[in-house]
C-alpha cells in the first residue's frame, strides 16, 4: 500500500471550484448523481468487500480491538443499507433554493430570503465506513462540496468509496471534483485541515467524544460540536411510575453506546420508595449497574433483589457512560432535578416523566437543552425519529444548528432585493 | 478618573446567572425595563452629557482626530435619538419563545421548536457611545445578557450609559446583573474577553474593520463578521441609464463611510461609451474621484468635463473605499462581471442594474453574496430597510446569519417533544 503524496490545499482549492458548479446545478441532476450512487454501491459491492477485506486482516495483524473491527468491517448486508440510505436522501425535498421569507416593502423593493449551499464541507471521521458514503450524500444533495478524511482503520475501504461516488457525479452532470478524499492516514493533515478557514465553510466530525471535543479546539472554521450527551431523565411525584419504568429502561438499554441514551435518573423522593426497587429489578435483569446517591443507596440498601448497586462517586454525575450503567439521585421536586441538570447536563438530551401538565410545561421552559422531552425516551432525540429524513450529526451548539442536523442545517441563505431605480435617501 | 481593576470572569459568571433568569422573563417585563430606560435617558440627559464633556476634554487634550471627537460627541438630539430607538425596540414583536415548526409524528409524539435567547452576548465596539444603549436594548429584548467592552475615548460616556441602563433593569423585575460593563481601558481585556468561549456564546464587534478582524482571528466563540463590504455594481447593456446613473450615484456619495457604499462600477462595454461620461460628469458634481481600468480611461480621456480621473492600480479592485473613490471597469457582459465580483467582492452587497429579466435572475442566482440587488443601490442592505426593525450587524458569515442581524438573530432554539410513555423500539 503506497501512501500518496496529498496537497490539501489543492484539494480544497479544487473542491471551492466545483461548489460554484454545484450551487448552478438543478435538483434533477443531484438526484441523478444519488440514484447512480446507489446503484453503483450494489454493482460494485465486490470491490468494496475487496478493500475493506485488506483493511480488516491490516487491522487484525494490528491487534485492533474487536469493536474497532465490528465498527469497520462490511458486508452485502450494510452495502445495501448504504445504497439504500442513498436512495433515502434522493427522495427528500430540495433544500436548496427554498423561499423563507418573502415582503414588499412600503418603498415598492421587493425582498427575499432563501436557501443557498454553505460551499465546503470538511468531515473528520473515525472508523464506520458508511459515514463516506452518508455524508458525501447529504452534502452533494445540499449542493454542497465535500472534503472527506475517514480513520486510518478504514483507508482502502473509503478509498474505494469514495472513488465510487466521484464515479457518479458525472451521471448528474456534477464536478468529480465536488468530493475530496484525503488518501493518507498522516495525522498532520488533520491539524491543516483545521486551520483551513477560507478553503472550508463548516467542519462535521463524527466519532468519539475525544473527536469531537479535538475539533471544536482546534477548528478555525465553524465546527459542529455534538455527540456527546450527559442525560437526564427526571422521574416527578407525578409520574405514572410504570412507564417511567419502562422510559427509563429504553433510554438506558435500547443502544447504550450512543450520545442520546440515559446517564442519571433523577427521582423525587415521594416517589423514590416504590420506584427505585421496581426500577432495581428491571436494571437487574439488563444487567445495568447503578451508581447511587445515599439517599437512593438507603432505599435500596432493604431490597436484596436487583441490580448491582455501588455509591456514586461525584464524578459519576457529569458522565457519558456509554455503557450499561445509571448514576441515580433522589430530589425533593423540580428545583433541585432543574438544578442539578444545569450543573451536571451537556445540553444534549433531558426527559421528565410527570402526569402534572404544569409540572412538565415548566420543565420544558426551564431546561436549557437542544431538546427537551415529556413522558418519552431521550433516545428520540434523532433526525429520523424528528421527521427529517437523515441526519447530519446531533448538535449541542446554540450557533446556526441546535439538535438533530439535517440537509436544512447544511445550508446558508442570501437575500434577494428586486428594486426599479430605487436609491436610498 | 480611577480605573478600576476589573475582574472579567466574574462579570461573565454573573452575567450567565442573570441569563437563567432572563430566559424565564416575560415580554411584558423586558418591555417595561425598555420603556424606563428610554424614559430614563431624557431624564438623565444632564449626567450623560457631563460624562461626555469629561471624555470630550480627555479627547481633546489627547489631540484626537476630528472625526473620532465627532463620532463620539453627545448633544440632546444624539440622546433623544437613543431614547427614541430604544422605544421602537420595546414595539418589535418579542423574538422568544416563536414556535418555527410543530409537527405530530407517525408514532404520536409531538415535536415542537422554539426560540430561546443564545444566552450571554459579548459586544467590543469603539467610539460611538450609542450602541452601549443600542445593542444593551436589542440583547435585553431578546432575553440576553450582554457584557459591554467600548472604546477607551467614550470609557465616562458608556459608564453613565452603563449605569442608566442597570437602574432600568429592576423596572422589569430583571437582574441587575444582565448587563456588565467592563469599566477599563486595558487592552489586554479584549483578548481575555475573546478567550471566554465557555461564558460568551456570542461577540459582537462593531466599528472599524481591523476590530471586526481583529475579533474573527482571535475569538475562541463564534463571532459575528460583518461591516466590511467591497460592493460591486454591474450597469448591464440592457440597462436603463438614467436609473443605472442615479443608482451608482446613490450608492457611492449617500453615505460614503458605511460598509454597503458602493466601491466598485463595472459596466458593459456596449453601454460604457453612452455611460461614462455622464456618470463622470455627475461624480465630478460630488467630488467622486474615478480610479479607471483602461478601457474606462480611454472612454473618458476625450471627455474634458467631469470627475477626476486616474489608472486604476491593481489593488483598487477589491478596496472597500469608505470614500469618495470608485473603482471602474469595462466588461465584456455578465461573465466577465461575475467573474471579477467573484475574485474581488467581499460577498457583502452587489447590483446589477439591467432591464433584462433574464440577466437580473441569472446575476441572483449566480452571486455569493449575503444580499444581491436588481435596480437599487446597495445602500438599501440594511436592518430597518429590510423591514427587520432594528439592526445588530450586517453579517458577512454563512453560517447562523448572513446579511442584516435582527432580534432573530440573537436567539438559538430548542427542540420540545411530548410523549405519552413512548419508548424507541
Amino acid at each position: 500500500m503506497t501512501i500518496a503524496t496529498v496537497d490539501l490545499k489543492d484539494q480544497a482549492g479544487k473542491a471551492r471550484t466545483a461548489a460554484a458548479e454545484l450551487a448552478a446545478s438543478s435538483e434533477d441532476a443531484r438526484n441523478a448523481f444519488l440514484h447512480d450512487l446507489s446503484a453503483a454501491l450494489y454493482d460494485r459491492c465486490g470491490e468494496v468487500l475487496k478493500a475493506n477485506a485488506s483493511d480488516l486482516s491490516a487491522a487484525q495483524r494490528a491487534g485492533l480491538g474487536e469493536h474497532v473491527i465490528e465498527r469497520m468491517m462490511l458486508d452485502d448486508e450494510r452495502i445495501n443499507g448504504m445504497a439504500d440510505a442513498v436512495r433515502a436522501i434522493a427522495r427528500l425535498p430540495d433544500p436548496i433554493g427554498v423561499t423563507l421569507d418573502e415582503t414588499a416593502r412600503p418603498n415598492g423593493l421587493r425582498i427575499q430570503r432563501i436557501t443557498v449551499p454553505l460551499g465546503v464541507i470538511g468531515v473528520i471521521y473515525e472508523s464506520r465506513p458508511n459515514v463516506t458514503v452518508d455524508i458525501a450524500s447529504l452534502c452533494l444533495k445540499s449542493s454542497n462540496s465535500v472534503i472527506l478524511r475517514g480513520g486510518k482503520e478504514a483507508l482502502e475501504t473509503n478509498r474505494a468509496l469514495a472513488g465510487i461516488i466521484a464515479d457518479s457525479l458525472p451521471a448528474g452532470g456534477l464536478p468529480r471534483d465536488a468530493v475530496q478524499f484525503v488518501a493518507s492516514t498522516d495525522r498532520s493533515l488533520v491539524r491543516e485541515m483545521l486551520g483551513m478557514k477560507d478553503e472550508i465553510d463548516l467542519i462535521v466530525p463524527r466519532g468519539s467524544a475525544e473527536l469531537v471535543r479535538f475539533v471544536a479546539e482546534n477548528a478555525a472554521m465553524p465546527a459542529v460540536t455534538g455527540g456527546i450527551g450527559v442525560c437526564h431523565t427526571y422521574v416527578d411525584a407525578a409520574a405514572d411510575l410504570d412507564a417511567a419504568k419502562d422510559i427509563v429502561i429504553n433510554a438506558k438499554v435500547q443502544r447504550p453506546t450512543v450520545c442520546n441514551a440515559l446517564d442519571t435518573v433523577l427521582v423525587h423522593s415521594d416517589a423514590a420508595d416504590s420506584f427505585l426497587p421496581a426500577l432495581s429489578r428491571e436494571f437487574g435483569n439488563y444487567g445495568v449497574e447503578m451508581r447511587c446517591d445515599p439517599r437512593a443507596l438507603s432505599i435500596l440498601r432493604s431490597d436484596g433483589n436487583g441490580a448491582i448497586r455501588k455509591a456514586a462517586a461525584e464524578e459519576d454525575f457529569g458522565t457519558e457512560f456509554l455503557d450499561l450503567i445509571a448514576a441515580v439521585k433522589v430530589v425533593d421536586g423540580l428545583g433541585q432535578a432543574l438544578e442539578h441538570i444545569d450543573k451536571y447536563g451537556s445540553g444534549h438530551s433531558e426527559a421528565i416523566i410527570t402526569e402534572d401538565s404544569e409540572t412538565a410545561e415548566s420543565f420544558l421552559a426551564r431546561v436549557d437543552a437542544a431538546a427537551v422531552f415529556v413522558n418519552a425516551s431521550t433516545r428520540f432525540n434523532d433526525g429520523g425519529e424528528f421527521g427529517l429524513g437523515a441526519e447530519v450529526a446531533i448538535s449541542t451548539n446554540k450557533l446556526h444548528a441546535r439538535g438533530p442536523m439535517g440537509l436544512r442545517e447544511l445550508t446558508s441563505y442570501k437575500w434577494l432585493v428586486r428594486g426599479n431605480g430605487h436609491v436610498r435617501t
